[in-house]
């Protein structure tokens, strides 16, 4: 099957990072168009999708027949116009968060969809594929440790941009949790209230923050989320789900640990599969690229032979139960 | 740039699985061809690689024209006259360990690829791609702990068929020790010794395992490994590596770990790109995957709203210092 | 110098523990007295300490000459009395909290200390006395991480007995987190809120818990704590400090993690003294109560003579660099 | 009961520390005498223990009769002889490590004791006593995971004095695994190898280490010892015990982690009994010493009342569902 050839729409730092994503990551899928008014900004994205066209408006590039798909990777304020053209263009699209700015501006869109029948835009909020929150979801609906009764969540940046306003922290960062909370309850969002927890004086003057915000569920779980955008440390998205008889907490890069029945536990692998699921994918990604200019990228036939001599004394060692000295031929030149 | 065209040579469990991986999981590369003696299998494996053509032996698939590069996953005995004739045909080659089985053939493999003067071999030693062997590889270099004096590791396997053999302990496990250790130390295997554990007598009556394995590389340095293949609980591949004024362990679940100065450490992320990298991966292969089909794989237009809703409360609570309920419209049986 | 005598008054669960505690761990100290109306309750708790006389009262208890100070370790609403005849007679107490049920009462016994003139009353806040919140206490006051903004705490009990009310809550277990937060932060408890969280129906019908208190201490920082009386996996009080460039979390049985400059760090031992800090104790403790008896309780000459042998084929095979095999002389009866 | 009289021969660094602690945190001993030839030395370490007597040797201390007991912390080299003393005594004895320098003489301590037909002589071998040997031993007898394979273990110190020579690596530092190995498999040491690690230049230039030792029991099971003594990261003591179906490990400072059933796992908490063992101990210590001079060391009846009051808004705000400010009376000067 020939590979989805996919138009990014917006080539700043988030559109950027995704052509290179589609192109050296996704399989299946071409960057076909790379499209934003700075075009001179395009261009430079586009140089991570050789073959890709340069466009300046995201109409263009449907005319050229050149696309697939959208990815919308623009502020929001710019994705309802976007949204429609794709839309009318009847092209499956993935759109950053936010959809749109309002509910209001999210209605039309909402509607236009409907109207057309068809499922073709879908909306950026990644942390429904973390694995941690995918665990979580299924442990709150399968209920091992009883009902869910709360969400401890935190999530800290290590700094944020000057242009960062106060309602940022709810639009741009809470967003997140607005949709991840739902999500893990499959229970809509009834209120929000919000506490300002001491100031950060180190951030801007303009910025008072970290913030407390409560989220309660029409099922009734509440989640307390610490916003927090300048603590420096580092970057850390994490929940503590509290069950009637359990804690599950997700995020720590140790990975997901339950507490329950006096014990605390987390998984192990129990194959290489996924033990060494990245680095079989690694070994691919770099084969693959060298391969296209004819060449490898990786241990070479003489690294398979030293390994055979070694291989050879080792099995002489087991078998005999006495240290042996591996012997080697010398190293031709042709591979130093 | 269009895709490499690999061909796969052996349908087993490896192979089928390189397949899937090329297919599902690598930008780039095209699965061309299937190549298997027992065409049934490897029907059955070109599957995952809607297009491919199967073929019964790697000289009707070179013919054919469909291949710009072979991975050979068959058992070691087979690969030598498979290595010749992808050499012959210039082809780049990814070759699972064992390059062969022997020092003697394997030489032979080195000498034709030092004659045609092009490096088209790589052996499948994956652990070189794994996070956690660069990381350490990078430590031991750069010496921030001073000189590495000995590696302790640890290969655990939950079980092996009963065809596993003794030798095999050292062929197919610690073969990738022998490969790694030096990879790690840039200093080649000059002896080895084995030692018996004591028998897991619950493994076949065959097999006298586990085994701690002694490394001697040139440089001085010694890995001593377990070999343990029917440990149960789990798989486990790890090693502490000591080294004068620090231990760094490598392989477990939790990342690595340092000890160093009074304390133990380890990474926390800094940026949302590498926390939620894995995220990002699986959102951007099932969108375009859904795309391929016209349609989305995940959070819908009526999601965007729901949050575009619930983001308007929560910056009325922010600036009020109340608590805000949400509003929705009635959700359209569309999204249902 | 003599050991303290210690009446300690009332012996229930929490007087019975103490009196065994002042006993078998605590050097310097005797059991001389315990209190109870309960008489027979009292001898039960008094076989822990040999020597010591029952009483069903504090006043006669004085009298009789026998208690150099008092632990106070009755339920809250009968502390009043009790105090005031302890500050008569002059005696330093150990108070179990709260030090009287409401804030008036308290009051009396602050203005009768000080009228006495002399610092005579502790109360039991034993969170003051563990490793994690001294050690917490030390950074909030040095501030290498800059200014504490927050605490999320939250204290976790498997469970209640059915007498616990909902008022108890507060006065039984956010208790400590009243004394505590002001003790990190060395600022008074301004305001106070409670919300609570989805309700654990697998609780008593009369509870309605978990709830989240919200503290705020007249400096401005924020503690969350998240009481929860009835989570059944484990007890766990645990507080997440949150700085202005780091977090360090205390409570958790791995010990204090701290996360700042892209890293997770905690504190490894760099002496035997603290590495076999509680293997010392024990091996004294047991060997003083069994010397008392005459006799030892732990390794005997035996085993030191199996270990002189082992430690001379030890230092041979270092010598030599052969496996060499240890020789015992036969045992002798009496060791086995 | 009295106190046990403990007299401590030998007032260097242990025998100091024993004064210590014998004084200071073990319940029912007295440190009465404390004996060294060095006089002057015994006094600065009698010094911890006020009423005790110093003596240059251990006979005029027996006949003082100021000693019910005896704990020996002089070097090897000076033990055999106080040993006779005090077995001729009939004092109960608790001897640092090594009992003597050599099987032979170690003998005539063990004949001695067998001809006095009671047992009064313990060895220091204080691991038996460390909380995670006592729960791997229990481990290995129960056999949940099936029988015990192999234990691989690191004893890392971050220096060692000048004076420690190679055959000390054996006879002062692997002679604890000697013990501890034999105690947790309830097997005797069949034999011992020895191998050298690359050597950590930084070193003395005597001392050729780390080493790895091997200790075979009787039953089969090895024990590798990687011995390292100069890491300077930390001091650090740890086994790995594999079992047929799990690994165990102790020794790390976050606790004793289980790997069975495709999980790691460990202990949590599940009473406070347990979570605040050290804090109660440290109130209790440091409020007796205290009151042993008329007063308290801890929160005073002022942190009482304040918590009292706060309790109050506490209550009211779980009541009322509304933010309650809380009120205090002015601090007296009393307590500032």
């Amino acid at each position: 099957m020939s590979d989805l050839r996919v138009g990014v729409v917006g080539a700043g730092l988030m559109g950027a990072d995704h052509v290179a994503r589609l192109q050296g990551r996704i399989a299946g899928a071409t960057v076909s168009a790379v499209i934003d008014p700075d075009t001179q900004r395009a261009e430079m994205a586009a140089q991570a999708a050789p073959g890709s066209t340069v466009f300046s408006g995201i109409a263009a590039a449907i005319e050229s027949g050149s696309m697939d798909a959208v990815l919308i990777a623009t502020p929001g304020q710019f994705h309802l116009e976007d949204l429609f053209t794709a839309l009318d263009a009847e092209l499956p699209v993935l759109c950053e968060k936010p959809l749109t700015p309002d509910p209001e501006s999210a209605l039309k869109v909402v509607d236009a969809e409907v109207a057309g029948g068809r499922k073709l835009i879908q909306v950026g909020f990644m942390r429904r594929f973390d694995p941690g929150y995918m665990e979580l979801r299924e442990i709150i609906a399968t209920q091992p440790y009883g009902d869910l009764l709360a969400l401890r969540c935190a999530h800290r940046n290590p700094s944020v941009p000057e242009g960062y306003t106060g309602e940022m922290l709810i639009n741009d960062s809470v967003v997140h949790e607005f949709d991840v909370v739902r999500y893990l309850t499959d229970s809509p969002i009834a209120a929000v209230d919000v506490k300002h927890l001491k100031r950060n004086t180190n951030n801007y003057p303009h910025l008072n923050e970290p913030i407390l915000a409560f989220l309660e569920t029409e099922s009734g779980v509440i989640a307390d989320v610490e916003m927090n955008v300048s603590v420096k440390f580092g970057y850390q998205v994490k929940t503590e789900a509290v069950f009637e008889s359990a804690i599950v907490e997700i995020g720590r890069t140790s990975g997901t640990t339950t507490w329950s029945d006096g014990k605390y536990s987390g998984s192990e692998h129990v194959t290489f599969k996924t033990r060494f699921q990245e680095a079989f994918d690694n070994e691919l990604r770099r084969w693959v690229n060298a391969a296209k200019n004819g060449t490898i990228d990786g241990p070479s036939a003489w690294d398979g032979y030293l390994v055979a001599a070694a291989c050879q004394a080792g099995v002489q060692a087991l078998n005999t139960g006495q240290r042996v000295e591996v012997d080697y031929v010398p190293q031709p030149d042709f591979y130093k």
